[in-house]
């Protein structure tokens, strides 16, 4: 396993727990209307990234395919909560967990 | 959900099953080492649809993309499990389930 | 696999589609602050029946301790839903999916 | 989040990352045949600890009983790892990570 691999399984981890402690934080925010997209795509980024783990660690044949797509749904993720950063703290972890995992992602398919 | 993504699910799920099943029938096997192909492939096929229904179910928005990739490991799998379905029935059927959802998934994406 | 441990299996297949169909509608509602639960149940219900699913189709030696957990949850989640079943049509829908899975689950571990 | 919750997450974490790299690993060896329980063992641990992951990252009412499950299933994948601890290094380092995570999980349920 080569450096890059293992900063892209860690980021991965990284991201998953930061999503899903932001998606568990939103359903207790009053302003949850504002949250609705921010609660879908924490789950989806969560499950990509476990995803790309259990395939990284398993050595698939396929990883490079799923990191791409692991960068594409960390991006949505990121951008979601980036509009949130600024009222809520876990948004803002999340997005920068979000933009890290996608720029690892994005240099093991380079 | 249109008739296309309920089609999709049920084949995912039926694939799902195949492989499973096919992945501890081939640890039982006596020629267990022209088996080792399969048992990664029928593991790394099983969790790619677990995923793809999952986020069908979920409405995800990244459906079409997940579905792209659930075709090519699936495309991946029957082809190994094809090499083994004169020998093992299970090898055969789970190459079938591989096939139908392959199919499937790609009409998703078409 | 007997048919208990087959109906199981279809069972859970259904409460995880139920679950996230749940959980996607109740996002879209505009009484989203008292679905707050539902959200959350509903996800964590999706996850233990796709593990579950997962578990009894590899044959799994832990499969009885997973569908007790799988009972539990499942109960949890159909109490919940069961509040908003007058209101919500995936609602009410759900938790009759998590209360059939609940209880094939309880014929298992019998 | 206590610290005994952070560490039982990072525990499992460890220990999901030894389960995949061992059973990838095992699917190499020449000895395939006296490791069909660990290639099994693997597989199921590996998935508990990913459920077991999730499910305290998000928070969820139900993490005792999970840590409870992720512990009996990290001790049988420690005990079939041990047998081969002598002869492959990935299996000695697997029991290890499932042992130190089954102990961290039974202080979560203490």
């Amino acid at each position: 396993m080569n450096a890059t691999q293992k900063q892209c399984i860690e980021e991965c981890l990284e991201c998953l727990k930061a999503c899903n402690y932001c998606f568990d934080s939103c359903l207790n925010e009053s302003d949850l209307n504002s949250l609705k997209g921010c609660i879908k795509l924490t789950r989806e980024c969560a499950e990509i990234c476990e995803y790309a783990v259990s395939a990284m660690t398993r050595n698939s044949a396929f990883m490079n395919q799923i990191c791409q797509l692991c960068a594409e749904i960390c991006e949505a993720c990121a951008k979601e909560c980036r509009k949130h950063a600024e009222h809520h703290e876990h948004c803002k972890k999340c997005a920068e967990a979000c933009e890290r995992c996608a720029e690892v992602c994005r240099s093991m398919i380079a």
